[in-house]
């Protein structure tokens, strides 16, 4: 596919800055029929989605029906999001016209759509954080029109899922400029799009170089943008003592799958697992080897990732005091990812900003700590992470309490006894993180919540009822939950 | 009062971080407790606090006794909405641990604080928008440490309010170092506190010159923090035909007072009354000339805005096609702002982007247009604003509904038939708006939504009932309304 022109840029954003005229005004219940419409004209693409991704990602046929069930899930949950409708934060405040010394007038605000959003489909997601992928899907629930730049990894695909965007978009008549579809494998291509006037927001799933690069753009901007970058992170794993000498080889088992899983291409992959030096953790190292030596190296995305794989492997493998534990006991062919453990001693690790930095790919390295306050030590040393995971006995997480504590104070998410790896698209999941993990920790790029990211505030003050949207209309004709005079009910007002 | 030198803000940053941890976990019912006695002991600082306030501000002692009460009022709203709870925005995913082909997990979130925010204390709202105004309130309700730096305008008024919150944190047996205080004229002593690397978010309510700069420098650390700068904005006023044709006279009298309301120095004050050309719209301009001409110069808060106000106001009336309509009639003494009017044709508007700078002051202009289509070129020509005001009779904003359309896009809260000043402190009330009005249109300086600033989410996955919060915890202890697998209530899980 040839790379989109600026005047392709400027076009796409012109016809969806129209198109967002009509769209930002379509009801919850048109927009969820839209997002349904969606999920099925995907669902109609057949096997040919699921073998052009095949062919494009390396990604193999299970991962991606799984992917593509995700994909089309994603899009219903903001169906249903819309359907029930409260997401829009409506808050009222009725008038006090004879409050003293001054009325109270009238006040109501919710949230309204930001614009035009500016999608890179990620290579690693090739169907659910692509092209119809998590932030198309929230960007449309919120009312705002999307303009993807499919990622150069998967083009055929990502047109595929185009078409079925648009299909969707006339059975619903509603205007095709919705949704534009660009190309590009230069980085001149994302940049024109960031700095475009009528870009609004920017959503971005990728590398640390990537994600800064677009951010310092969009806040170079005459007017600056807020961007969701993504940006993944290491994943530490605190693995305690009793949890070790308890159950190491299921550890073990449980932790290999989910270093491996996908060759690794998970933004949160464990990367660094935290152990107190003991011969339980001996054990458990023994057994991880052994698990990682029996898996098979896998095909990773494309050959650039392959490359930056191999790379990062062998740097950090020749960083002082690294010890290779284990690598799969088959050869990898080209492209694909050796699953790999590594150890190395905290103070080396702590010592070193190399080991800091993630390996994409089927790769970790265990930290062993001398005691808890190496362990605390590492932890207040690591920059911002998307998950933290603690494997602990119940009581031995209650006395470890200040553990957690300074795990919240740099991740999204903390997971206790599972793995990060798989993370649910639900109501209550945060995917974000403090930077560089992501460039906004307040928003998470996973689950219904993820719609809050292309919408804001506005209120309106001593407006008609006839003048409200129905979401602030005083009969609640949507039936949504609603901040009444700082109470929440379903109730007219 | 000297500048604070680095080695002091770092030891304010250093101290704050350590009473974060203490802080942090602080119960919601325990930080109501803390922000009502803050209230008390403001309100016990007695008459000093306002003659001081007076002194230093030049604003009467009416206002500053009001303005007193708004801050101690938004203190106690804070304490409510943190005794019923809810603003933590819990949200509870259960189990289900036979789903197929993969268990879904338990999933909870909440809000949790973000850390030691740096709060800049403004000049306008010497109380109500300094040392424990809104940013401040908000910031330790949501569980922050906060570092204030005081306008150099008013430093003494600052220091006393600074001993009413220690006074309170000791009351409260809570560590003093979750509040400090810091003076700065020079803009090293900003640049310092937003640069430290523990400092997390930054409030800020002033020019846009000074929060642009905040917000550059806090995009520039190795990790960026969010800066939350309330910048002004020229708040259009749209004159509707019909209104004009029944009412000039009320609307010219209500607009008089708002323009000139405080000399002119509020953030809502309306710049720009924008009508279509016809006898109405002269007889309004006759009337608010009127007004204006009777209304007497006040002094405003400083020399340096004073200045400022008369080379903003001289500059505007020296642009091409500007007509001086109206000035007091009392000549203005040292330091005063001269309530002034002016006017200008719509087509000498659109071509002058000086004439879209706001004046700081008692200073209005009435833009001409000849006919509809002029007046909505304009609003789609404006900037990101606070506010924007339509005058106009039911039946005639029904039939503009495009107009409101067209200011959506560009403003934080839309006013009907009333004054933009008088920004109500109230659950619904968003004081934002699209850049340049502030740096960031997702959030509110003003009302109960002001917490959300200084607060971030976090998902626990999988944890024992013991380790969450009390917010998050199965039995409800606190009562509070949560989203439940996707619905509201405040039930036990």
């Amino acid at each position: 596919m040839k790379d989109s022109t600026p005047l392709e840029i400027d076009e796409a954003l012109q016809k969806a800055q129209i198109a967002f005229q009509t769209y930002k005004n379509t009801s919850g219940a048109q927009k969820a029929i839209l997002l349904r419409m969606i999920a099925s004209e995907i669902e109609n693409l057949g096997n040919v989605l699921i073998t052009t991704a095949m062919e494009e990602s390396n990604l193999p046929e299970g991962r991606l029906v799984g992917e593509r069930g995700r994909t089309v899930g994603q899009l219903r949950l903001f169906a249903d999001l819309l359907s029930e409708g409260s997401w829009v934060e409506a808050s009222i405040d009725t008038a006090i016209p004879d409050r003293t010394p001054a009325p109270k007038p009238d006040i109501r605000k919710m949230l309204f759509p930001l614009g035009n959003i500016v999608v890179f489909g990620a290579s690693n997601f090739p169907l659910a954080f692509s092209t119809a992928g998590g932030d198309t899907a929230s960007a449309l629930a919120s009312g705002c029109t999307v303009i993807v730049k499919a990622h150069p990894a998967h083009p055929e695909t990502s047109t595929l899922v185009a078409g079925a965007i648009w299909k969707a978009l006339e059975k619903c008549n509603l205007p095709k400029e919705i949704f534009a579809h660009l190309y590009g494998r230069s980085a001149d291509v994302g940049k024109n799009l960031v700095l475009h006037p009528l870009t609004n927001a920017v959503a971005f799933t990728g590398s640390f170089l990537g994600g800064k690069a677009l951010f310092d753009l969009a806040n170079q901007r005459k007017k600056p943008i807020p961007v969701f970058a993504e940006m993944g992170s290491i994943n530490p794993v605190l693995l305690l003592p009793e949890a070790l000498k308890n159950r190491a080889e299921s550890i073990a088992t449980q932790f290999a799958g989910s270093i491996t899983l996908g060759a690794g291409q998970f933004c949160t992959k464990p990367g660094i697992l935290i152990g107190i030096e003991s011969p339980d953790l001996d054990v458990f190292t023994n057994y991880l080897a052994q698990n990682i030596s029996a898996i098979k190296p896998a095909t990773m995305l494309y050959d650039g990732i392959a490359h930056n794989y191999d790379y990062q492997r062998l740097i950090t493998l020749a960083q002082t005091g690294v010890r290779l534990e284990a690598e799969s006991a088959t050869i990898a062919e080209k492209d694909q990812a050796m699953p790999t453990i590594a150890s190395v001693a905290a103070q080396d690790f702590l010592k070193n900003s190399t080991l800091h930095e993630e390996v994409f790919g089927a790769f970790a390295l265990i930290i062993r700590c001398k005691n808890k306050q190496e362990m605390q030590e590492i932890v207040q040393d690591l920059e911002g992470q998307l998950t933290a995971t603690i494997i602990a006995e119940p009581d031995e997480l209650l006395a470890n309490r200040d553990l957690v504590e300074d795990l919240k104070a740099i991740v999204g998410r903390i997971v206790f006894n599972s793995v990060p790896t798989g993370v649910e698209v639900c109501y209550s999941m945060h995917h974000g993180g403090i930077f560089p993990a992501t460039t906004d920790s307040r928003f998470t790029s996973v689950g219904a919540s993820a719609i809050k990211r292309f919408a804001r505030p506005i209120c309106l003050q001593g407006f008609p009822e006839q003048m409200l949207p129905p979401e602030l209309q005083s009969t609640n004709p949507l039936n949504i939950w609603r901040l009444v005079n700082g109470k929440w009910n379903n109730d007219k007002v």
